[in-house]
Order: structure tokens, then sequence, then C-alpha cells
């Protein structure tokens, strides 16, 4: 199959450019000046599909770097499997996502991961990698961990929160580091005091404040503060490179940017729930409403900065990307396990479907550059996680992965108008976005197309990455 | 003329990617994945040229963003002028320079730019932009500063030092910053307090301390950031962007990071000078030796930590380019105005022709990335000053400015070695670089291939430049 | 004469103690545990005036470091004289002022500071010292101003703004710095880019705002956190001691704290007005109603949270003393000068009278210690400026400048009920203190006490000072 | 009995002053000018004891707010009982210390306290006060703690290295602080990662680095700066006042500065032996020596600026006062529990005695002031843990506590020299001062006069403390 996507504006990291592209099969095979006609020789007649994206961006398929499909949380499961998971971002521009393998406590972590890959082979719509969850750090499971890399996966994550389910004390964050320090792969921390958390958490209880707002109270920003800095100081002792996910507070984005004026390779990603929604206007809705909305970190209150900041952060590159931490749960019978017990709501947000979209609004808005926009959501999660030159960039070599977005269009975020992901509500009811996702190639595939969806489950295949390539 | 860059490793700011380029004329045509054949039609044996790139990197042309070719100084000029100057640029690997056009004191703007329009014309052997300084900040200067946007020039220059000579005092930077503001023009300054340092040189001088050497204790690094930081604040009051010329003390780029972690668009660049040179090894050499360096901002003294931190600084992205600040005069004549009192020796040090393979070297030592490297030289330099799509980037509709780079090539600096620029000595004797310089295309014309310049006086035209387009 | 306190509490820097203290003539003879009977001997038998101070603090007399009594300024001249302005002091528990004698530009420094002598001497309620304001640096006046440490004046004041009137530039700062740096005499500085604000000033009249409140968006805080920080950097190039006067900016309190987190010997002043007043409340107060509080450095806005960190800063000591400035001028004939058109206002406040209530009213509400009080009224402002032992404190030796403060009473401070100094208005007018200024005695003598002024013109001696105190 | 110190120099912490000190029992009666005739009462001649003090500083006993008396470590115990110790501190001029009764885990914390003040009372040569370690913190403990400010314990220690010993994780530090934050108490912490250090403990000696110098390596500074920011951040949270021990790392000090210039009350301590030693120079001698030298937090590279920043930081009240973390153990028996295991060394070091000694020779070199001298070896441990009035200051009321200290004495350090401690060994041998502890008094009473000791066994009383005087 050949396709030509024709008189586009092809928008990498950097900057803009009329150009058409060529596609051959999976890859790309050339980007060409406008036009078509090479030495004479007309592409067009020689191809088998032409997509005209005269007025459009043509810009390389989104990467989701952070995503939880199915995971195991408080007694229930995200409600999206990797099958709805992966169609619905394809639906929004994601051509690929990075899941999390999931080592429990007392589990073999090569367990873990069979399971994983049990889990996503022959059920994606788009190509998908895996980080590592390192649930229980000790001897075995860094040996194991160690020989991950060859597997093609890079990348491991540790919990500085969540005593008892996924945590890590120091001595564990410290010896895993080590073993990223040795092998180059990329330590990713969620960074929160759990165990400062807990106290906060049963005290609030214990006093009766069980709404889904006290979440947020409970998961103050001095405690994600106070992580990022721990984790970057065991960075620094260690030399293992780090990377903070979903980072929501203004001082914590001050740790990682005050490492950075140090030379350090340490890194952050927001998502797009903080840079819109709010601990009072979400979190603090009315009744039990506020469980849709409960997400850890927590979203932070509208007074104190943070969303500005964390803009700001993206534009100056103090935080490098944007994840969703996609992690579904419906309120009928998952997030109501949490009536009268703020605790018992499964942390999560739906939001793989919509993050393209949030992020040009940003574009829109003039938050960020168009050029920024393709790069925070693509370019650099592919270097970020090693697999730049696949994926991330439109060029001769790559995957076809292009997403043809047409800012003339409009997408109107809503349960009953575009929804494709496995929740009962959505978390962005009533967003408006002044741009539209038009047509999307998955490996060359048009896998979104006037407005269908023309994959197919299996359609994604598993990314051994190569180890991240935007260290410093 | 049709040319194909075959079997190269094609680098970018991003990344890197195997891919062939061909080139229609003065612009390149398409970036095809190798091989070069593209839906079954031959693309090699379509070509006037093939260049075999096998085993080397190709990049986009360096560009040069700060030359100063005939600059009268001191009662001399340097001694390059655009004809000679711009050759050994393209020695060098670059394509593009940005020089200064001056307009003095007392001078119409006008006048100035159109003595810098007619010294080059006709001249260059590459492509030329200017920025104007603006020597005389007064209502009518400022008035022609405005007009000069429409002329493809879209930033200039003020010097809060050399009092009577360049100097514009606080009242004149903020109303020149004002029209900044207004047009989207980039404020380049040089900044070290010149009034200070004018009593320090004169006090040096009366202590019968007259050597180079003393050149560096008068120009403290105090003075140097406290104008930084001046101009940082100036800035942020009238909102006008701000790029610093020749950073060379680390106090100065500390505050241009944390004027950046406040989201302001503040930028800096410094030069292959103060990242390889000290205050002790080269302005200190013995007897008059010393002149050879003597430029401003000065080298830094080795025991400070100030090339550490610059090469940090590129690597973090707290400096976001390297230029030359290319002006250079000879020892015999021109230098030697200085013998006995450092404050006549012309401020200048011609480096054009040497930046690519200095930062080169910086790969080869681990201080930076192959990537970064193109970012710094090439890329950021284009969109910094508004000549992205033309320049910095090796893309389909992109003037053909190309550089085949060898890694195992080799690389000795010296006077009777290599060396192309108008000055009877180099300052960078004795340099070893491991890597080379092989071919380079200027709008498509090979104009340095097997160790001879194929190009001619003129092959270079004024480029009219867009607004920045780094801006966050 | 021989005087007891008793029954007081004595409030020092550090503590409080309950303790009588005997005077003796001039001086403190004694400080006493309570009882005043010692080894059997009765005091209290053996003196003639016995104050009961039962339930009153008894603190050493207040020290104003900033005040310009008869201060030539736009035309007029400050409207309280020596006699006027000390024995307002004197009503308010100041009895130490350090007023400044003027160079003016193109005088002999030895001259100004004669006319200053000239007016003072005889006319003073209280003692005064003098730090000297060089107006025009050159090499004869740095010579008059070395010699002036053997006459008891150890500091000097420049000015970075008012440009034709007072102003130094940045050549000139360096060479005085350089005395500074070599006798220990202190540096002070008004810290404002006045060439900037000049500028500023002529815009906002050629655009018709005329209204005092203009005066304020003139002086932003920009322009003084950017001439704070770089007398901070010439300080630090020259090791001249360096202290700020007037500090109203949050931003160039945080340039005073960082140069002493780098051990440098750099101090700050702010005055009651910053801590109270505001931008919008009192600069933009209707009609000219504004113009009662034009002064340089400007209130500041209180939506940018200035006032809360001056009041925090006196109490982590990145502040370490506050002044009035008092330099009152009348709204009749006054003021009135620069209806329509507000850089005419001549720039002053009138507080001399109500510094150690209004900073009393800190304590009551909990923004500073009573320790603190005393600290930033008295005993620092002592040793800042080389007064300490004599003046500051209380104890055996020291001159018995002593209030008695009383925390039950009440003082309503307003034109028509208790105002001494000599303006047609009140810049405090309806500001109500929880305390009141019961007894005071200025060298031995009770000055105010029963809400009479006992004292006479000519009371207050010229005081010699020594070098700073207060370095580290 | 009736003393009088005359004609000394009475230094406070604000400045000095030739004064006259009358002794009543065990309290000052009267500071006087000098000559001591009161209104014609000869006071000299109603005394029973006059102590010259010409040409020699009169100033309050010294506080050691930080001593281990008999503590049980590592499987045996401090070698200086509160005999021995005390006796030893009079020696050097220190006549009140603050020890710590210690909870250890399991133990009621009412337990430890008592057998605390059974080892205490009747055995000491001068005034003792408790701080309270929470070697176990738990429902009970807490409610025990919250009942001792009424005992006069107002502080207490929590520990985040020893993990399994005295450690207490983040969960119970939360808990505790908020303890501290309810009742005004304020928190002291150790602050070092345990848990991380234990790993680089094991992996040290798995790899047979067993010297003492490895102590050094395995408690980086990077675990005391990290601990130190989350002390800092938990005490942000919970309002709890905070003071950090034995602080040795500059970046430390950072923390604790950036914590104050927010406002925060954040106090620190450092040590003499962090002042002079290093882990080069003494923990790295050669064979087993090092081991006279191990304490934690650890002496520090002499490479890495530590020892200048933490005079600076004295210097600039970014460090507040001055302790010895008093803590001997002999070589022999004790420190050899360690050989051939760096980890089995009982750590501490003995200093009590040279403590104002070792900082007056910060004196004699420039590093601080005499009155600095005073405030943080005196007057700023009264105030911050509830002794001003009593302690730390030379006035009427206050305990007759008083050195006479004489600046052209002269004391040698040295085992066999001047040594009332009980080691085998003396940490400082070899250090010369030129200085010398002339006379002690405690509460009146002459200890040290002539060189002799005059004391006994049980002068000393427990203090019961208020809370801290020094919080802003």
């Amino acid at each position: 199959m050949k396709t030509l996507i024709k008189n586009g504006l092809v928008v990498s990291s950097t900057g803009r450019q009329p150009a058409d592209v060529l596609i051959d099969g999976e890859t790309i095979a050339a980007v060409l000046a406008p036009g078509s006609v090479l030495l004479g020789f007309d592409i067009e007649q020689n191809v088998d599909v032409v997509i005209d994206a005269a007025g459009k961006y043509v810009i390389p398929g989104g990467i989701d770097a952070h995503t939880h499909m199915s995971l195991p949380f408080g007694g229930t499961a995200a409600s999206d499997t990797f099958e709805t998971g992966t169609r619905a971002a394809a639906w929004g521009g994601t051509t690929t996502i990075i899941d999390f393998a999931v080592q429990t406590f007392g589990q073999r972590l090569e367990d873990g991961l069979a399971k994983w890959h049990s889990m996503a082979e022959g059920e994606c719509a788009i190509d998908y990698g895996f980080h590592q969850i390192v649930g229980d750090v000790n001897d075995e499971s860094l040996r194991a961990l160690r020989g991950l890399v060859d597997q093609g996966i890079t990348s491991f994550k540790l919990f500085m929160a969540y005593p008892g389910v996924f945590y890590s004390d120091d001595a564990q964050v410290l010896r895993a580091m080590q073993v990223s320090a040795d092998t180059g792969m990329l330590t990713m921390m969620h960074a929160e005091n759990g165990p400062a958390i807990d106290v906060l958490v049963q005290q609030l209880l214990a006093e009766g404040k069980t709404d889904p707002y006290y979440h947020g109270i409970a998961r103050a920003w001095q405690l994600e503060e106070e992580a990022t800095h721990r984790a970057i100081m065991l960075a620094d002792l260690t030399g293992a490179p780090l990377y903070v996910v979903h980072v929501s507070a203004r001082q914590a984005v001050e740790q990682l940017a005050a490492a950075r004026d140090r030379g350090r390779n340490v890194f952050g990603e927001t998502c797009p729930q903080y840079l819109y929604l709010s601990l009072e206007d979400n979190l603090g809705a009315p009744g039990f409403e506020g469980a849709k909305w409960v997400c850890s970190t927590p979203l932070r209150s509208k007074h104190e900065g943070h969303q500005d900041y964390l803009w700001q952060s993206l534009r100056t590159n103090d935080l490098q990307l944007v994840s969703t931490d996609h992690c579904p749960f419906c309120m009928k019978g998952q997030k109501e396990l949490g009536l009268g017990d703020f605790s018992k709501i499964p942390n999560g947000i739906g939001s793989i479907e919509h993050r393209m979209d949030l992020l040009y609004q940003g574009v829109v808005e003039g938050r960020i550059s168009l050029e920024r926009w393709v790069e925070i959501t693509s370019t650099t999660p592919a270097r970020m996680f090693g697999l730049y030159g696949r994926k991330g960039v439109i060029a001769p070599g790559a995957d076809a992965d292009i997403v043809v977005y047409d800012p003339n269009g409009h997408t109107s975020i809503g349960y009953n108008k575009t929804h494709h992901m496995n929740m009962d509500y959505s978390a962005w009811e009533g967003y408006e976005i002044d741009g539209h996702v038009d047509t999307v190639l998955a490996r060359g595939k048009r896998v979104i197309d006037g407005g269908q969806y023309l994959g197919a489950k299996g359609d994604g295949r598993f990314l051994r990455r190569d180890l991240s390539q935007y260290l410093i």
C-alpha cells in the first residue's frame, strides 16, 4: 500500500514546512517538496491512496507514554482494556502507548511482565511498549530488571506512595536507582510521600471528612514537592537518570528545574488534568461527583498558581512532555467503592482519547506554540523513551504514524458525543476544542478517516525500545 | 543542477536517520529513505551529481549569528572583509552569517545600514543577513529602527559597554526595548557595565598594569553579571524579547537561567573562545602575546568554573546557541596598537572558520550530543533569527545549505595548516579536531569539496529575515 | 539629677526582664533587680525623681536613622526644621536621629556639611548625627569624604535616581564604594534606576497621566530591584559594605537576602509607609489627595504581596531596621506644586513622630515580637551606624535615652489629635495604636512626661559616630 | 554570698560595655557603671568576694544544648557520666547543658525520662535540662509527650537515621510534628536518610571497605541534605517549629536558609568538629585512628567547601548556634568495637570542655565577632530552648552563671595537658587557643578559679524550661 499525503503543512518540533509525505507500506519513504513531481516523476500517479491535507497540519502520531490498561487497583481494575483503550487512543490521534507492566509485591518480576504481554498481545489498535513497575525491590527482582533492557523495556517505575501496595522505601529506591545508573534504564518515579499521606488520610476519615474533596487535602503539595526532591537527591547520589511522572504541583516543578539548572538528567511529565482541572471545581463538586476526578497526584487548588506554572514550564522545557496517566474507572461499581470513604475510590482519570485535542487547545489559546505541541505529545516522548527514528518524527524510514489535524475543525467532548473509552462518564464533559483529528495513520494504515474507525484489534505491535535518547 | 547526497546519516536537532537528500537547483527537493529508488523510479539515474556520504554525517549548514566583517574599531578595522570572512566560513562548514550593520553615534541609522549593504553586496561566498547596531538611540533612529522589520532586519544590538562609542544608557536601552516589544524585533545586548569598567581600566593603567592580562581583570565577571541582570529587568519591564551576546561568566548564565525559569523570553549565546580559552593561559601569555585573545567580554579565569558551566548550560539549554563574535585583527599593525596600553588593543578574535569543528570536538569529548551540536550551530540560530524553513534544517523546500561531515576525518588547526581567515596568526593554533568538514553545499552549489574552494565571490545573497521563531 | 525608673519590664533585643534603671546625670548608672535595695542601700531614697513604670515597658529610645530636616527638594524645602522635627520625634519616643547632610552638584562637600551643622546646632530637642550625601562624586569630594570618619560621620549616601540632581552614574558609584571599602564607611544607596524612571515619567505625562497615582507607575518595582542588584554587585566587586535605604519592593528584598546568603555585608531598611500604605489606597486616592503619599521609592501595589513580605523580612532579619525617611511637605504651597504634573510633587512623607507607635502596632498584631520591635527601632540602628554603647541599649554607661511605653495606653493618630510635625495634614490620619509613649528621657532629662513636652531647643547634641558595629 | 566582678568588659550578643556585675546569692543583683560606687554607696566594701576582671571579658556562661551523658549506643555507653561530663563542662566555661532523655523502642516515654532524671539528679556540677528523644512514636508516647511541657521539657528529638534503633519513619515524624505544632514544643531532628545510608554501609562492608573513613563515605552529604529538606517540608505542612541538630553539609544549610527566606521557624546548629575537622585529615587517619572522629553526621570532605560555608552561616545567622553533640567513647574497649567494621564504631566525639575555647579561636581568626561568640554559645541557646532571662544574659535577676575569659591567656588542648573528660584520648589534641577560661561562676558560686575546680557534685539543678523564645 502506497499513500501520499499532499498539500499539508508538516509540523515538527522545530518548525513547519509545506511538504508532501510518501508512505510505502508501513514506513515513510520520502518527504517531498509540495507538488510531488520529482525530477519529472509524478508520484501521485503511482500511489494507491492520496490524502489531501490542504489547510491542515501533518504531524507525527501522538505518543502517550503513561497508560494503565486493565490495571488492578483497589479491588477492581481500570475499565479500559488494551483493546478498548488503544482504539480510543487512535480516535484521538495517538498511535503509540507505553503502558506499565506490573510486578506486584511478592510476585516474580518476570511473571508480572509476562501477564502484561499476554493481556496486550493481539489486542491493540496501535503499537505499544512497556515500562516495568517494580513493586517489590529485592535481589531477585533487581537481577530480573537488568535483563529487561535486552527485551526492549528500558524504563521502570517506583512508587514513593501506596505503602503496602507498590511502595518502595528509600533503601529500595536507592538500590533500584543503582541498577538504573548501571544500565542506563530510566527511573520513573511516582513522587508522593505515601507514609505521611496515609496518616493524613486516616485523620481526615476519623474526623468524618470522607468526601472526594479530602483526597486532595490529604495529598498536600508539600508531600509531592518533598518526594520529588528526595528522588532527585537519590538520583544525584547514584547517577540514575530520573523521570518524575504526573507532576501537578508548582513547587515540584521548581525542584525539577533546579536540578536541571545543576545539569542533572532529571525530567518530568504533567497530564491534561493538571493543566485544566482543579481541587475546587472538580474534586470539590457536590456530593460524590468529585470521585470522577480522583487521581494521584491529585488535582491542585486553583488559588495557588499551579496551572499557569505548569503551562509555563511546558514552554520553558522545565517539564518535557505530557502523558495522560490514563487509568479509567466507571462511576457505577467502581468509583462508587469509595462512597463514604474517599480513600477507597479507585484512583484514575480517562483522557487517552483527548490528550492531543486538549493540548492543541493550548496552542489556540496561546499557551504553547504549534511546534511545542508536536514536541511534548510526540517527539520528546519518542526520544525520552528510546523510540525516536521509528516514532515521533516525520522522516524517511520512520513508521508511518501520522495524524492529519484540521485547525478549522471542531471537537466537542462529551460522553454522548464522541467518546470511545470504556467509561460511563467523561472527565472532560463540555470541553470544546477548536481543532479536529481528521485522519490517523498507524504504520501506514488509515485507522481513523472520515469519522470512521478503520483499524482492527491486533494492528498494534509490541515495541522494543532503546535506551533514552534524551539524556544530556 | 540536481544533486543527490546518498548513504549518509542525516542528523537533526532531535535525532539521526539514514536518508538520502535530493537537491534540485537551490533547494532540497526531497529527503528519502536510503536507496533512492522511489516507487520504482531510480533517482540516482536522474541527477547530475551524486555525493556519497557513507559513514558521514549530513547536517544543515552552520549559521554563525554573530560576525563583524570590516568592523571599524579603535582606529583600525576588522581584518576580514565580507569576501575573505565568508569564504573562510564556507571552509569551516558555515553557510550563513548574520553580520552587524553599524549606526555610529551621530549617524543616521539608515546610512549605517546602507554602508553595510554596500560593503557586503556581491562580495560574499555564502548567504548573509544583518542585525542592526543602534549606536545612537534617539527619536529619529528609533523611528528608522521600526522600519527595518520590513527590510528583513528583525534584531538589533545595544551596548551597555563602550561609553562614548556604542554605549546606550539605561534610558536609551529602555526606549529601544519598547520598540522591540512593540515590533517583535529581538533586542540583542552586549551586557557589560561600561562606565564601571572604564574606571577600573584607568586605575589599572595608572598603576602601570598595561599588559593584555589586565584587560581581563578590568572586565570583571561581576560587571557582566550585573549588566545581564539589568538587561533582563528592563526587558521584563518592557516586554522586549532579549538575547545576550557572547556570554562568558557563569554568573551571567545563572541570571539568564533564572529569567527563563520565570518564563521570560531571555536567551544567550556563548562563543568557542569562552568554552576553551582562559584568562591565565591565553590573556596571560608572556609579553604581548595575550593580545591575540583580547576580546570583550573577556576570557575568564580557569579557576572559577566558567567553562564547565558554559558547556553544561549548552546541554541544559540555559544557553541556546554558539556564535563566534568573529572580529579578527592582525597582530602586526592592529593588535600592536595596544602595546603598552591594553585598552588600545582592538577587541576581537577570529574563529569563523573553526566554530563547527571546535564544537564537534565537544561531541567527541562527550560534552554535548551530536544532535545538540546541530541544534546550537544551525537549527536554533535559524529559529532564533527568523530563518528557519529556509535555513537550519534538512527538509524539502529548504535551501540546500548542507555539510557532509566526516567523523573519521581529522582537522589540525594552525596558521600554516588550514587557515583562510585574513589574519597573521591563529587564535586556535594547535587545536586538533577528530572530525572534518568534507563537502559544503550552499544553496545547492558545492562550494567546498575535495579540499578545494569551488565557490565564488557573490554567491551569497542578502537574507530578509522573519521575526524570531524561537519565542515562547 | 538622679532618676530611678522602677517596676518596669526592661525589654532588649534579646529578651525582657523586670528591672529598675538608675540614672545619674546623663547616663545610666545601674540596672538593678526590682526593689532597688542594693546590699541594704535603699536607692529610691537617694534619687531626685522616681518614675513608676509598673505594667509598662522600659526600652532604649528610638533611633531614626533616616531623616531629612529642611531638605531642599523641587524648589521648596522639607517643612520640618531641626527644631520642629526633633521635637516631634521626642513626642513619639525617638531620642536620636541621623539626618543627611547634603553636598549638591558642583558644591564642595565640606561646605554642604558645614551648612547642615549650622542648621542643626542649637536647634535640636534630641541628639543627632549626620550621614553625608555625596551629590557630586569627583576627586575632590572623594578626598573630603575620607576625612569625614574622623569627624564622626561614618556613612554616606549615593543616589542611583534623580539624574541631574543627586544622581551618581555607575562610574561614580564604583569610585565612592572604593572609598567605602578602604575606610570602612558604610555606603548607603537610594536604589532606583533613575534614567529609566525618567523616560517613563515623560511618557506618562505626554499621555496625560498626570495624577499622583502615576508616580507609582513610573517607579516600577523592576527598577528598584534592578538598582538594588546593581548596587550589590558593585559592592561585591569593591568590597564596600552596603546599606540600601527605603526598600519597598519584595523583589528588592530578595536580592538583599540572596547577597546575605552569600555572606555579604549587605543590609536594608524599610519605612512604616511601605508596611501599611499602598499604591491603590493612598497614591490612588481621588483627585490630588494621593500627593500626600508621594515619596520615593513609591508605595507599592497591594496586590503583589510586598507588605507581607516586608513584615516577614523584618522577622527573618532580611531587613535589619526601620527608619522613616522623614521628609514632610505641606499640601498647601508644597505638594501643590505638582498639581497637573505628578513629577513636580515634592517627594516625602512625615512619620518621625509615629514610627515607634506604628511598629508597636506590629507587635500587637503579631507581626513581630516585642524584642524585635526594640531591635529594629533602636538596637540595630545603633549598631549599624556606630552608636551602640551610648545608644540603643539600656546598660550602665549608656546615655539615658529611655522610653517608658504603656501597652495599656492608646494613641489615636490624626492631624487634630496629637500631631507635632510641621505639616498641614497627617499621612497617618485615623491610625489607632494599642499602646502609648508615656515618658521619654533624653540623656537623663525627661522631655516627654504627663502629656507635656518638657525639653528645650538645643538639648540635643551632635553625635560623632564610630564605624558600623554590625558588619560580619 | 555577695560577689562583685569589677573592671571587666561585659560582652553581650549585641555589644560590649565596661561594667561591674554585682551578685547576691545565686543571681545577679545589678550591672553597674565601672567604679561601683552608687550614689555614694561603695559596693566593693559591702561584698564578700571581689573578682578583678580588668582586661578580661565577662560573659554569660556557656550553654551546651546538645549532650549525651552515659548514652547507651552500640552495646556500650558514652563514657562521660553526668558527674564527669558536667565537671568537664565547667572547666571549659559551660554552665548549663541540655541533655537528651531517651525513650527506647518499646519503652514507655515516662520511664525513659525517669531514668534520665535518676541518672542526673545529685550528680551534676552545673545546671541541666532535658530534651526528650522519642524513639517510639505511637499513640501513647505522643500523649505522654504532650505532658512534658508542664514538666519543663519543651523540645524533643526524632531520628530520620538509625532504623531499628531510634528511627522514625515519615508517618511517625508527621504525627510527632503535629504535637509540636499544637503545643509549641520544638521538634529537633537528626536529619540523615537512614534507610539509604544502611544500604551503602552494607555495600561498602561487602566490598571490604571497613575502615573508619568509609563511615564518611556511606553518610554522603546528599543524604543529609535530603533529610533536612524532608524535615523542613513536613514542618511546613504541620506548622511545627524545627531545629536541625549537628548540621555538617553546606547543602543542608542552604536548605535551612531557603526555608528561613520563606519565613519559616526553621533553625540549625553545627558543632565544633564540623568547623575544624575533616573526612580526609581525621576520619581518614592511618589505621584505626580515624575511629576517634566517627560521629554522625560525619566529618565532611575538606575539598567541598563545607567548613567555610558553616562559618559564614554562623555569621549570617543561617545557623543559629553551636553545640557539641558531646558523646565520648574511649578507644579502648569502646571505639575498638568497630575494628574491622566501621559500622560498629560507637558514634560520638567529646568536646564539651572545649566548645567555648574552640569558638573563641574563631573570634581570634576573624571568623566571627566577639558578640557573635557570646550569641551562638550562650544567648541564642538560652532563647532557643526557653531559658532566657535565667540564663544566656548578664542582667539583674538572671542566674549568676558567668565566665571571666582572658583574651591574653592561652590554652593548649591535649590529653596530657588539661583534659577532664572521661576519655582515653582527646579529639582535639594539639589545638592551641589564644584565650583562656579564668573564672567560672555557676549560680553565684565560683566553680573554676585559679586553675582549681571548686564546685561539687550536685551543685547543678534540673531546669524547667519554657517554650522557645526564639520563634518568629
